[in-house]
């Protein structure tokens, strides 16, 4: 039976993946005393004064909400909420295992970003953070902007999970090449979620600070590099255009790639040919995670001269996997009661699962999905980085 | 130490009460192929599919959220949302443990009721059902009542659970004294959740099939008797007016007793004296569930010459805890795959409470509210009256 089917029997059997269980024991008088009524009066009275204590006395401080509309789920693409159920659940099966925390599906039949918004804030007294999921471009734009000043860390991880574990790994491919960021021409394929942000990530004024700036970037879509003016552009890539693409370069994903060090595709697959990778600059750096499909199988780009390699499938080398990141980011985030995630979170994020690897070979530079030691090496990271960044603004 | 410090250090211990676990273990490849991509993506089609089948391959068919604004927390009043999650926490750890239900907290820092009903119907593909908690009257009456076609059940605890212990106590009481309800002239005393959900069920259409229709309801509030055409009423107290009080009689609560058979009091303690019970009619039937202080003591109201007494105590008899009544509710609702509750739901509900005192005494008409096996038999009749109900609407 292929993995399909056995997923589906398996969800079955157990009616989803994630169960709830008491901390406290329920068998006498004394206790529901202690967990309900009267005594459960004290802790209220407790937050009442000091809202800060709800960290403490609830589960808001081990709590984050995998919050989706349905809109762009996995490769099903608008299948709606309860669909999207599975995949949430399963998030949230990951956030546990791999992070500690007490993850909840949330579900929404609501499509307006506006009223999305509202409605997250509204439910943000409940939790510690929410992972927005599956949203599409861009709508999930909007929405997590939107989201930066309700009090408690808002993050997409199609966007930034995606963007820290690829920049992890290219930053680990760097380590073995002798080369820094700033020397890198880097070519991205995909301007939805994961494109935008790593894009934002190589060119913002953090990365500088922390040595992850690329030296240039371009960013393609269905229709080529995106350009500053190009008409095509709508608010968001005329943005990116601005952002990226310094000689206001025009053409294709194949045309940007020439002389380019590094090739990062987060869109179609069996884009690429083996003469596109001989055509780049030296030691190519390939990530071609479209799925299942990638934009070029690992050995052709090896074959084109291809010096470090990785997709987003499980049966080769260097899979990108968000599970790297997601699990410790929101750790670290409810460890040090961050109220946002800023820039400098996310780039701590890429420097722990980098430096998780303590011998980075061209087929080694990310660390399993599954070693379970990530998600804690990421958290401390995540909320040093949280901390400091409060006291620098506090300063 | 008292209960409440050592509530609040228990608390502090455990960080909240609920907490989350993976039903799928996440030790291999193939445990996260699995259990997420790629083989989530079948459950997710299925569901696309068929929607019905979410409550099979999801946690939606075992899920209720627990869903208060904070306005009206036990006695602390309006204390807002984040103070008010360690009751929601109480709650959902007493429907897992008493229903078996995977309940989670939803608080909202939303007042009004209009938004609030779009919440929780865009939340709504979430969960098998919503539990609603500490909202304040009116508002808890317009917020039930617009979520009625939602698709899942929704119920208000404060109201329904309540009604369904004490008249499940008053059933018992008239069990032993050989009398039925057709026979009763009841007071309640509160015109709040509780009191306006007694007074709806005593006098209901479906009751009288049931044979729990109450011969005659009157409600009073801090004014008094409600009658029709009171000018203190509003939309709520007239209606009531309407469905109760068929003399019209105007007055005290202490006159409306004169010759009544039963005094259900769900507001302020230290309301009545041992005269006000004396001047009721034959074998008084006397619950006095005001809380920290009972409307009148048992000792008190036996000195009165009542024949039955309960309060909302656990260190008297007869104690009405709603946890008899809405886990084995919630649990019915869910196996039926109920859309929506009925009122015979709620009237199997009492009985199967009721039958479950198999030789009912005096001091004992009511379960022993920590009895795990309540849950189960309430379960069992709900789902039926549920099904029972369907198939009558289809016919």
């Amino acid at each position: 039976m292929d993995i399909y089917e056995r997923s589906l029997i398996k969800h079955r059997e157990h009616r989803g993946k994630v169960e709830t269980r008491s901390l406290m024991p329920l068998d006498s008088r004394d206790d529901l005393s202690l967990a309900y009524t009267p005594g459960v009066a004290r802790p209220c009275e407790a937050i009442h004064q000091d809202p800060e204590s709800a960290w403490d006395l609830t589960w808001k401080g081990r709590t984050v909400a995998v919050l989706s509309d349905g809109s762009a789920v996995l490769g099903l693409g608008d299948i709606g909420p309860e669909a999207a159920l599975p995949v949430m659940e399963g998030k949230a099966v990951l956030f546990r295992e791999f992070g500690g925390i007490d993850a909840v599906p949330l579900v929404v039949s609501e499509r307006d970003p506006e009223r999305i918004i509202e409605l997250a804030k509204a439910v943000a007294p409940t939790y510690g953070g929410i992972n927005l999921e599956d949203i599409s471009a861009p709508r999930c734009f909007e929405i997590e902007a939107g989201l930066q000043d309700i009090g408690i860390p808002v993050m997409h991880d199609d966007q930034h999970g995606t963007a820290v574990v690829v920049l992890a790994a290219v930053k680990n491919a760097l380590r073995i090449l002798n080369k820094s960021f700033s020397d890198l021409s880097v070519v991205i394929n995909g301007a939805g979620a994961a494109g935008r942000a790593i894009a934002r990530l190589l060119s913002s004024k953090e990365s500088e600070e922390w040595n992850m700036k690329a030296g240039k970037v371009r960013i393609c879509d269905s229709k080529g590099i995106i350009w500053p003016g190009r008409p095509a552009n709508g608010a968001f890539k005329e943005e990116l255009g601005q952002q990226t693409n310094p000689d206001c370069q025009q053409g294709s994903v194949q045309e940007a790639l020439r002389g380019s060090n590094v090739f990062i595709g987060v869109s179609k697959g069996g884009l690429l040919t083996v003469d596109d990778i001989a055509q780049m600059g030296s030691d190519p750096i390939v990530f071609a995670m479209a799925n299942p499909e990638p934009e070029i199988y690992p050995e052709e780009a090896k074959r084109g001269g291809a010096a470090v390699v990785g997709t987003g499938r499980s049966d080769f080398p260097n899979q990108v996997n968000n599970v790297l990141a997601f699990p410790g980011i929101f750790r670290g985030a409810l460890d040090a009661r961050a109220r946002r995630f800023t820039r400098a979170m996310l780039l701590a994020a890429i420097d722990a699962i980098a430096d998780h690897v303590s011998d980075p070979q061209p087929d080694r530079v990310i660390p399993e999905a599954l070693d379970r030691s990530v998600g804690p090496a990421v958290a401390k990271r995540v909320a040093e980085a949280s901390v400091s960044a409060t006291s620098k603004a506090a300063g």
